[in-house]
């Protein structure tokens, strides 16, 4: 009887205990939320990158001050924050795309296109052939070079609109932006047009990163995107007369390799110093819009969680640091130099998160990690339900973090609502007023939240 | 041995039943959100509702146009339809309201204002006074009519911003704008200001209705609605200089009620065709924007469930009725008599489902019936997970299907994301553009699925 009594006690002291840590906890992200609703400075901040820095393609002066202006506002924040070198490559549009169909009736209807970051030129005056179409990467693969040789070939693979998540449906089709070129470049096309990457019917074009491979110099052709009503205006016309041709013009460079930096900020840990808990966005973005969601929106609430945890006047008890990486979007240079330093160092990451899918309003996380690391967070989601967090599954975190996985990092991508993130993605629309406050700030109070919990209690 | 042998086989076929619904039904909401977001007609037809239609004010000539078309759209559904008269107030704004910020030393700076729905006008010539500052409708209650007594009253109440659901922070301050004036007129005040309802800071004010109760006509005073960063200079400058006056001139009328309807469509039950699952939004909209999240978004969502369920070639057990109610804003008479006559009639709703909060991507469902029905409801949560839908809670389902509670009706309102709501409700940015195509659809097929779970299963 004695053992069972003294079982009871322990159980129930047992549970106080948990009791008190769930009520401390909840406490907690209250005061972290409200913080973020309230005082949160990540607006304001998103505000002056958008407008006094714009957009901030690798190599570019933009970039530089970016850098410059996010250490600044991090040591203001009461961080130590160091700059860590990076190579970046260096590629400019130049002037002003043109892009038309000419009908076989001799009438020119101008469309919206991008040149593809990494694209060569055209020759000066431009290019024109006829258009040979199709509806994904994998038949462009399975043609006959002769259809193809000597033609602008035109890859009108849509994105599939019954996705839930846009991601998957973004990752089913991204590889005809990536790949197209390099494909038809080898069956002897003249250039590539890539129908953009977005569901929304519009006639903004979607820019994004694309590679020739070891492809040599003189084989690479030109690549651009073209807006989703462009492709479905084209596609209808050389489905009426496929001697339909197109003419494509643009100015873009590669230049030399430029400089840039990773923008570090720590506050070390009490307790556990060793144990690092990372967390970040990235620096650059692609050269339209101001790159507001992408990623100006995970810099900022990056940067927010350390204000957040200072203003709390909280002292963690491992390691938290804020990592802005550079050149996330043509190289992810960045990335990988943080990981590989990181490991020349012997460092230990027992956690990174990063915010690279939108400012939009928080849904939760993609885990990526042991199943007890994907347990241990699951067993908080009660503490998030208040906040309307629910989303906790495996899946892919991030492209700036992703190379910490050898060290058994948990890795973790915050998850917000995907339904908007490909109206922007990439183009001249992805602006400040493109973001919500209000969805920004839960973004940043939910990524502190997740910091607080796994610095409290370990993983 | 043979009765548990028996029990066996009855467990395992009843669990073998369970499987089978469930994978019947997991494949039907698939083809449901499926239907919704690549043939889904909610879009075009928000789009011919704002654009060739536009704000429908009970009373106004395109608020018969709304019915009209309504009506003919889901006729061309192929199900049967009727009109429902409802007689309706009729209140217009007049021509645009003026009103300024009158410094002591001479200047005039001008701030935008709405006249809320149902005030009266000014004289012809405008009014002005000193303003006298509460920052709550409470402490207006509580303030001497001296001090009040032929001054403005400004009601600063700002909505709260740390509330994760934001039309609980509406709740909280609601009541300056229906009953500020009220009360501030029966303390000798010459007219009230009312911050608008949003935790935006711009100059979009937000108009919405009000009420005198029983005051007679001459006691009235007019009352306005204050954008956000106007309230907040005007807040600054009489806490500067106590003398500030405010001139306000609106030239808003009440007439006679005016002929409305319900616009009703009805797809018969093939087995229980007196159990009515209704599901609705409503017609008319404020004066200002397009009333696009606030109801054009409900209307159309509810129109969807008929084309779908069509599409799918779906016969319902039951009875499915779209209720499309006119009047809310400014009085819910449609919602009230639509509620009477079903008494009369001694007809029975199982669930009626309402979808008022606005075309953002959907979270779920606020419930109010029985503990068993509620549990029902929540027994199919794992259905909707692929879908992102996680919210099944208590909560106001809406103000139109709120009279059906007396007979024990399951009541359901649709619950989309919160948080941008306010930032266009009653307001001339509630337009077009400010719905997100695939967010409306995904509540669409939101609603479809739970009636099509309804339909199948009964409560």
């Amino acid at each position: 009887m004695k053992k069972i009594g003294i079982l009871i006690v322990l159980f129930f002291w047992s549970f106080s205990v948990v009791a008190q840590t769930s009520q401390k906890d909840s406490l907690a992200l209250r005061e972290i939320y409200t913080q973020a609703l309230v005082k949160g400075k990540s607006y304001d901040w998103l505000h002056h990158i958008c407008y006094q820095i714009g957009p901030r393609l690798s190599g570019s002066a933009n970039l530089e001050k970016m850098v410059t202006y996010t250490a600044k506002e991090l040591e203001t924040l009461g961080a130590k924050v160091w700059l860590q070198p990076v190579k970046v490559p260096h590629w400019e549009r130049g002037a002003k795309e043109k892009a038309y169909i000419q009908t076989s009736d001799g009438n020119r209807i101008e469309v919206p296109v991008l040149a593809l970051g990494g694209s060569v030129a055209t020759p000066p005056n431009g290019i024109q052939g006829n258009v040979v179409e199709f509806k994904s990467l994998d038949a462009l693969q399975k043609a006959d070079a002769q259809q193809v040789q000597g033609k602008i070939v035109f890859l009108n693979g849509a994105m599939p609109a019954d996705f839930i998540n846009t991601f998957e449906a973004y990752s089913q089709c991204g590889s005809q932006r990536f790949s197209g070129a390099r494909i038809a470049a080898k069956k002897g096309a003249l250039a590539v047009i890539v129908r953009s990457l977005g569901t929304k019917q519009d006639d903004i074009p979607h820019t994004g990163t694309m590679g020739y491979g070891n492809l040599p110099d003189h084989q690479r052709i030109p690549a651009a995107a073209i807006s989703t009503n462009g492709a479905n205006l084209l596609s209808s016309l050389i489905a009426k007369d496929p001697t339909t041709a197109f003419y494509l013009k643009q100015n873009c460079k590669t230049f030399p390799d430029a400089d840039s930096y990773n923008v570090i900020a720590e506050i070390k840990g009490s307790e556990y110093p060793d144990e690092i808990i990372a967390v970040g966005g990235h620096l650059d973005s692609w050269d339209v819009g101001q790159g507001a969601h992408d990623d100006g929106a995970g810099v900022v609430q990056s940067m927010e969680v350390i204000r957040i945890l200072k203003a709390m006047n909280y002292q963690p008890k491992r390691t938290i640091r804020v990592v802005l990486f550079t050149n996330e979007e043509n190289g992810v240079r960045g990335g990988h130099q943080y990981a590989e330093v990181s490991k020349e160092k012997g460092e230990h990451h027992i956690m990174a998160l990063e915010s690279d899918s939108g400012g939009f309003v928080p849904r939760g996380f993609t885990l990526m990690g042991t199943a007890a690391q994907r347990a241990k967070v699951k067993s908080w989601k009660s503490l998030f339900e208040p906040y309307y967090i629910h989303y906790f599954k495996e899946g892919y975190p991030g492209t700036d973090i992703h190379p910490l996985e050898y060290e058994q990092t948990l890795l973790i991508g915050l998850f917000p609502d995907p339904q908007r993130y490909f109206d922007y993605h990439h183009t001249a629309n992805d602006v400040f007023e493109a973001v919500n406050e209000r969805e920004l700030a839960l973004g940043a109070g939910t990524m502190t939240s997740i910091v607080y919990l796994v610095d409290q209690y370990g993983l």
